[in-house]
């Protein structure tokens, strides 16, 4: 395998949304499936992808973000139809009948394919999350500069 | 004309809001005039902008979906000050009175300088919208992997 | 410098939301400050992060518009936890205590730093918001053909 040659996916995912992380995992994995080199920044909303099932914040407004927008990646709810969390049971169910993977099997078969994850330091910072919140795969946390270079190196760049 | 050299943009289309739709179809049909290869994936929410104007769903969940986000693309709302519908109208007429065309006929525009729709296949599994409830337009159904192969010969990649 | 060998990206800023707007800023000033040449293309919602703090809108809707929708890019809301205007104010605090700039102030690096921002023309003409109610920095109000021109030249191109 010509590593040079291989071709490269930078995706940054700004989202925390079910429905959005699922696009976003299912493009990554199925990229590095490929034999693309993947590498995915979690910004913001999207650093919950990354938690994980543990209380953050430090601060009052960041406990409290803690709280609204607390749990792990399978705590997501859909960008749509949310319904206070009937939405996300819905969809897991309709997910489960169709043999779908939950979002944290998608991410660990993406993580087994060797896509590589990025926390955004600032968002870090911002949303209180610290390294020791997030799971044990995170490879590296990292500032835009870090993303910059890697897109500007990639053949396919998204922002989910 | 030379084939090879044509500049490629493929696109993900997640969303199947309005004013997303019209700016995912503006880009398309921009593109398109300009000479480019245009292929654009339909995923999860973005499938409605390629349904028919029937009802979809299976089992109880998909009713429910169909009739929640049911219609055609013309039905979809605005991802801002949607108001129950009132969005919707109010946009429509605003785009009306400035003589831009509706989400339909830009479909169609985009349609006929030769912009390639595809549906993802799994998407359509989980919302239960089969291939016979979709436009006879769309050009196939496909897995992620197929979007791979398209974006990493693509010079213009995007997610809406 | 090579002015042929620099790396360009092209963002296409369709949401007016806080939070987004923050991240396609950041993105575009950690590009510039790569020495990279960075085009943002604003259209739809994203017209708010060029307008000036004036009330916009001449027809009945668009003075709505002008109304839910007003203000300048210290105005926008986060695209979620927005609680009528509570999460703004948080965010802002949370942003302030950790030193992040406010968006007025990362819109101004990014033109320091020779970003160069574009209103679409269509999106202005549809949503009311002429020319001279946009910040004097706008470098042009262009047609979509203008954003495929560039995203075609371009080595990053994300849709924020």
């Amino acid at each position: 395998m010509n590593e040079e040659k291989r071709k490269k996916l930078a995706m940054v995912v700004f989202s925390g949304d079910m429905d959005k992380l699922f696009a976003a995992f299912s493009i990554a994995a199925g990229a590095a499936a490929s034999n693309m080199d993947v590498t995915m920044f979690f910004t913001f909303w999207g650093l919950r992808a990354l938690k994980k099932k543990v209380r953050t914040g430090r601060s009052f407004f960041g406990r409290l973000l803690g709280i609204f927008y607390g749990g792990d990646i399978d705590r997501s709810t859909p960008s749509k139809m949310s319904f206070g969390g009937i939405g996300r049971w819905m969809f897991k169910r309709m997910m489960k009948a169709k043999r779908v993977p939950s979002l944290a099997q998608l991410r660990q078969t993406a993580l087994d394919l060797g896509v590589k994850l990025y926390g955004c330091q600032m968002s870090m910072e911002v949303m209180e999350i610290p390294r020791e919140k997030m799971i044990d795969e995170v490879a590296q946390c990292v500032g835009v500069v870090t993303f910059i270079e890697q897109a500007q190196q990639a053949d396919v760049t998204l922002f989910v």
